[in-house]
């Protein structure tokens, strides 16, 4: 049985608070040379058979909310 | 400036309740194929230089709860 990988991240354009948190944190634990840290979803997906244009689908009509998020697929 | 990716999953003994959620919601949207679903995190951080120790140590002390995830270095 296949697993899909979906990425989904946020928008470039967009500020990622949660982001924005871990990066202070990690200065504050002495990682200086963290620049920018930005956090999206990995979705693993179980299915019977792949096919390219329903997973498309499913991003499009579940997964990923596309005004504010991008996605990619990775069989 | 090098983006290094880091994946943090559920290790796979653990139920993914948020990944079940996922799955129900896909089957009743007509997704039949979708024999389960598990969700985790994508971090990319931008760092002046890698290395591989100091990323470890990150996960180690803040990115993953060894308790219940399990993570992957992408450099």
């Amino acid at each position: 049985m296949p697993t899909v990988r979906v990425y989904v991240t946020l928008k470039p354009s967009l500020l990622d608070s949660a982001g924005r948190t871990v990066s202070g944190a990690l200065q504050k634990l002495g990682f200086s040379e963290v620049e920018e840290v930005r956090i999206g979803k990995l979705i693993e997906l179980k299915v019977d058979s792949y096919d390219e244009v329903r997973v498309k689908e499913m991003c499009d009509k579940l997964l990923a909310n596309p005004v504010i998020e991008d996605y990619r697929i990775e069989p």
